[in-house]
């Protein structure tokens, strides 16, 4: 059965290249259940080695040949030709196996690229971590997996259950599938046009003009839009190698915050991360006049959608990196989603497909159609946010401790911060460009710094 | 400074590929001095960590731009701009450290391509094998390393003596510079025409007529030639993902065989590497009827030489796949090896230059430019043995137990196998493409059974 892939999925295919390898992973921390047998990695890994059922995505494989060049196509392998050795890998963490190593294996992992001849994805068990903790790094290819279907799979795989033994690989899980090319609604403009792609991005190109010429003139000076962001050191060249680096914090003490200050969790995630970004980038005296612009994925997928591929559209909003104050900084994020949010929804409804289409893939337009040149980056980074399960998850009696969302960079992007809101944490993944940027540790622990900040302040603002 | 490449070192440049990385690495293994600290290896990598020094190659870099196109061109870094967290890599092996995992973990490090913007090395300490030995992978581009100058470089990374603590990391040790650009012998063909890869092949082109005529009108049946060899499954496409197998004998078993059969070890090594592709080839129903012929690597390197690159040209002799009885093949194998270094050492001086270089880059010829297509490969496999130090070898007091080459592949080659001769063993490396080939494990185990056939055999034959 072969499956032809949506325009947003395809943008991910038509701009993998070395240096921009296009897939996208989770980090999972895990607790082995109270007074597990020493061995219960081992059968993990035996349960994992025996499951050779393969759901969608996890069997789909790339349709070779020209056609597949212009609308990439999914072809269903029968199990008996997946090399599950090849997919499901068995690591080990050097001692201590703190952080610093399973940060180090991770930035191996995530900086190659997956083999197009099989299903895209690996999945690496990794033992060794301190107090008899492993971890499960998982990586998938954009084209088939944005954040909300990450979160989805995991929460289809995990168990709300402490006591639950029956969950299964999550290969043998995997999410519904993208339907076979008969089952389809209409078809898109790019399905209209396979000869074409660019003649299907044409409505989006109108937007982009529509939109650079808006972004000269905002209505409102905490308004971002595309094409208006700074220069800076984040949005060079990028090349093949990557540092990731992770930060949890509990998601109450950011709720906390988000009640003091009266805004939403995102704000907060907003004002940290401008806060982490602007002493890393004053740091190297490279920190921009103008506030960096982030791109904000929002998600277009319908509640309960549990399929394979992409349903989000971009917003964009001032990280207010320009601001010293770390409460002005949180008002002024609060204010930009408010703009963003007001102009996404002002927008008619035929637009708004282009503009998604455009804003999905500012990189279907920069990079794969060559349209870079406005002279200024379409944003300065993405910042990304996925709720979760809130409850305690477990898979197999072990604990999911933290989730770590580990995202893509592009060209003309070398840094990505992520935050997936799971159990009780809200862990951020950081991925920067290896050759670009100094340690990406620092900005990590920074956002530490701009929480603390804020927490300081609010707490003597409110004495 | 820089180095311009000789041709035989720019020949694996020219080939480079994302299926046909031209990588080689050794696969050392130790055991700790007896009574070490329990953190003797974290000692180890602290020492690593520790050592910012970095002698040829290990400070060479590609230098970019169109010139390094024709004519590649290396540079030497500054220490400063090495970073040597991304080439020294500590890591380790999942419970319970045995062969099996390590072949897993070299197999998926030996199937990434080095980063080209760096010094093209990765040196990984890997801990947690069994009985609390640990193992170095180290890998280097073709280019700046053969077989010889590998064993040449661990020589010098070594000690004889068990007590020495002096042991230096190998970056810090290195080879002799291929040399400054001034320092350099009369220009080779490839130098004089740096526009022209392919005028300064021209003899390399000739010699390939004369050769396959010779093929075509053996002089014995027994004498391998070049373009002689039959099709067989070994000489398909490959791709970019290896399986590593490892299989080690003592050297005493192989010499006794070569005493009692009055053959050299390197003959005792083509009968069982022989005698395992029979074995493997015929489990699938794909052994050719003529036997497989096997290029040899030859040294060309002076006594004493230590230095950066290639000194390699090529024989070529038959495997004997075709004879059933061990010993009958055995002798297949000496025969055929003296003939083919009877016809080597009758060439001509100048017809031997462009032999060496045809041979050396049967890929240059058949890969680069398009060659390929004289109905039969140049050779089915390559089969190399490289002798090294007989003496036990220490490293701050661990013992080197084995050294196993790992080699490369190149389409039209889907295996390799090589043999180190170290410290009384005779320790064999296999590679195969992975989607070409199913388990080169076994390959390795028939090896064994191909050497007990032999010692059977002879047994027998004496008594």
């Amino acid at each position: 059965m072969s499956i032809v892939m949506k325009p947003n999925d395809a943008a991910w295919m038509f701009i993998e290249k070395p240096e921009q390898p296009c897939h996208v992973a989770s980090l999972s921390v895990f607790s082995p259940p109270p007074g597990a047998a020493s061995d219960y990695v081992r059968q993990l890994v035996a349960q994992f080695e025996a499951t050779r059922v393969f759901a969608p995505p996890f069997n789909y494989v790339l349709r070779r040949g020209v056609r597949g060049k212009l609308v990439p196509t999914w072809d269903e392998l029968p199990a008996d030709q997946i090399d599950l050795e090849y997919h499901f890998r068995h690591s080990a963490l050097p001692a201590p196996g703190g952080e610093l190593e399973l940060g180090k294996l991770v930035s191996r992992l995530h900086s190659h690229a997956l083999d197009f001849r099989r299903p895209l994805w690996e999945l690496h068990l990794i033992e060794g971590l301190e107090h008899g903790r492993f971890a499960i790094y998982m990586k998938l290819h954009h084209s088939q997996m944005d954040g909300m279907a990450g979160v989805a799979l995991w929460n289809r795989v995990m168990s709300l259950d402490a006591d639950a033994r029956n969950c299964q690989a999550p290969w043998a899980v995997g999410l519904k599938s993208s339907g076979p090319k008969n089952d389809r609604q209409k078809p898109s403009q790019a399905e209209k046009n396979p000869g074409n792609p660019a003649a299907a991005m044409l409505p989006a190109l109108q937007a982009i003009g529509d939109l650079v010429k808006a972004a000269k003139n905002p209505e409102h000076p905490l308004q971002a839009m595309p094409y208006g962001a700074p220069r800076s050191v984040l949005n060079g060249r990028i090349h093949g190698q990557r540092r990731v680096a992770t930060q949890t914090y509990t998601l109450a003490r950011i709720q906390a915050v988000a009640r003091k200050a009266e805004v939403s969790v995102n704000d907060v995630f907003l004002a940290i991360c401008g806060g982490g970004l602007r002493r890393y980038l004053m740091e190297q005296g490279k920190l921009p006049l103008a506030s960096l612009t982030a791109g904000l994925p929002v998600s277009v997928r319908p509640a309960g959608d549990v399929s394979v591929g992409n349903a989000i559209s971009f917003m964009f909003a001032k990280l207010c990196t320009d601001i010293a104050d770390p409460l002005a900084r949180l008002r002024g994020c609060h204010e930009s989603t408010a703009l963003a949010k007001e102009h996404l929804q002002r927008m008619p409804k035929d637009v708004m497909e282009s503009y998604t289409m455009l804003a999905m893939g500012p990189y279907l337009a920069q990079v794969a159609l060559g349209l870079a040149g406005f002279g200024r980056p379409s944003h300065n980074l993405i910042v990304s946010n996925v709720p979760g399960e809130r409850r305690p998850q477990y898979f197999n009696g072990a604990r999911l401790e933290q989730l770590y969302p580990i995202s893509a960079l592009f060209n003309g992007q070398a840094v990505n911060i992520s935050v997936f809101s799971c159990g009780g944490n809200f862990s951020l993944g950081f991925v920067g460009c290896r050759d670009s940027l100094p340690s990406i540790q620092k900005l990590a622990v920074y956002t530490g710094a701009a929480l603390s900040d804020l927490e300081a302040a609010l707490s003597t603002s409110r004495e």
